[in-house]
């Protein structure tokens, strides 16, 4: 019998839970960051660290629409053709899988996807806000059509009241979607708030035959206390990136995460030699993401980071002035 | 009816805890990254925001033994004589308490620790190993009976057996002290764990008519989150420090337990001012804490920071082969 078709086991703190797949986002969420202009070199080396770590799935970018988005403005990892996903994993003869992410409304989804077997691309994972959610449902079945794994990534969930939640998760359920992804995109949650929606997430999922994912933002600090508290919930889908690497106050870190699972095809030193050669030079190069005050007030208030991103890149360090005009915009 | 005589309310997201205590410990763990060398304008500063923040206590320092300890090593808050509170809070006029934390064992508190009312004191922590729980019920007694509030902070408890813990909350449980607080020095504990201790800690302060607080570290990025599920769950004193100034990864942020609590009559705005001006120019002139991977390894494996900290010390880089380095060390 394989692993993944075994009984689900209770999880504990000591146990490893067979059905878990953790998704590295360095490349997708730190591109937020950096406007997604990572050297070859770097993705190729996160590409092996990953391997080699035994992480599940590594989500190279963006496939947003160039008909919305200038290429000349960003790196191409906004765009992550499978030409350019191709050009780092080759077949990508490993066990780990790619993902995408395609927002919806803002991707070009019926040309720029193509049929899974002509493309490197495994998991093609739709973000979207509630208000998009038919959109989404129209690339997740276009994609499910094409032969990808699918999600449906629900960003911004924390500014949701229940009865859209509910509303969204009925209209998915009732989707093709592999996977229902809540995103605290404004790392907002506190953990009692997080168990709550897994609670209402599991709950769908079990009636509709889908799995739950996390992904979690580290406004507050909660990024791994979020996701923890999701896989002890019982989520199968954890994303986490290398050193936090993402926008703002950055994501659960993936270091603190394979250091928490317990299962034995998890390894944590490619990961640290990763860090050491990668991301370090990031960090000395000047680019900057991660918990700091402004984005504790954005957290708190549950509001997009621009802000915060806007009060970090004029360097400035008037917390309190910040505080008192953000209140304001509340 | 005053607040504190209330019936304990249900706690939730949105309502305050009229007896919760916030205790701010920047100096008293901080001075562990300084030697306590921290000038009076700091001290000074950090004592009249929190004041303006509402903090309940503010912990000025450990009372070291100067027989044992050199005191022209050590800055003053290492022995934080009454006179050097004095000379800080005057007769502190405010509604916040003072407290200064003594060790089991490396204490003279027979001599250094004068009546009440010759002193600023309000609050004696006892700061104890499991090994060292009879004689910190000594200084508890003696304390006590000058006159103070007191508490037994038992440190590393994520290394103490549970028989060991039933066994110290017995004998601390049929001493005179306040409150039983949870040490996690180590930064070891998962959010699951911490409740289960503080199921233990609390079933024994009803049974003994005690009080529960929590100190955490972030280590794992988990100081805050182990912080939260204290306050649920029922602790009445929390530990912060302004940007998490302390040992190693540092401590649960003042600034991020302030914004979660409901409690109207706490302010983050002072706080945010001190961060600006004080802890800026602190980290500016080369003082280095929080989270870092090697202290996440620590944590990881239960063990003190000291291997942690000299790597940072040394300013190493080589996390994989620091990971190696202290696998063999467990």
């Amino acid at each position: 019998m394989s692993e993944e078709n075994r009984a689900p086991q209770k999880r504990t703190l000591l146990s490893h839970t067979p059905d878990l797949r953790v998704l590295d986002a360095t490349v997708r969420d730190g591109g937020l960051v950096n406007d997604f202009y990572f050297k070859d070199e770097f993705v190729k080396a996160l590409y092996k660290a990953n391997v080699k770590s035994g992480v599940d799935y590594m989500e190279f970018g963006y496939r947003a629409s160039k008909d919305m988005f200038d290429p000349e403005k960003f790196g191409k990892w906004k765009f992550s053709s499978d030409d350019d996903i191709r050009a780092i994993v080759g077949d990508n003869p490993t066990d780990m899988k790619i993902s995408i992410m395609a927002d919806a409304g803002r991707t070009d989804y019926k040309e720029d996807i193509r049929p899974r077997n002509e493309s490197p691309v495994d998991l093609v994972r739709v973000a979207t806000y509630i208000h998009t959610i038919p959109t989404a449902v129209a690339m997740i079945e276009d994609a499910h059509e094409k032969g990808y794994e699918t999600s449906a990534n629900i960003m911004a969930i924390s500014k949701c009241s229940g009865i859209e939640v509910e509303s969204a998760l009925e209209i998915l359920g009732n989707s093709p979607v592999d996977t229902l992804y809540i995103v605290d995109s404004y790392g907002s949650l506190y953990p009692e708030q997080t168990r709550i929606l897994l609670d209402r997430f599991l709950e769908s999922a079990d009636r509709y035959g889908k799995k739950v994912g996390m992904h979690a933002h580290n406004n507050q600090q909660l990024a791994f206390a979020n996701t923890i508290e999701a896989i002890v919930k019982g989520a199968c889908y954890v994303d986490g990136t290398v050193s936090s690497l993402g926008r703002g106050a950055g994501n659960c870190a993936l270091e603190l995460l394979l250091c928490f699972l317990k299962n034995p095809k998890y390894r944590i030193d490619p990961i640290l030699s990763f860090i050491e050669k990668e991301i370090l030079p990031l960090r000395e190069s000047g680019l900057s993401w991660g918990y700091d005050v402004p984005y504790l007030m954005t957290g708190i208030l549950n509001q997009h980071p621009r802000a915060a991103i806007q009060f970090e890149k004029e360097k400035r360090t008037d917390y309190r002035q910040f505080y008192i005009d953000i209140l304001d915009t509340f």
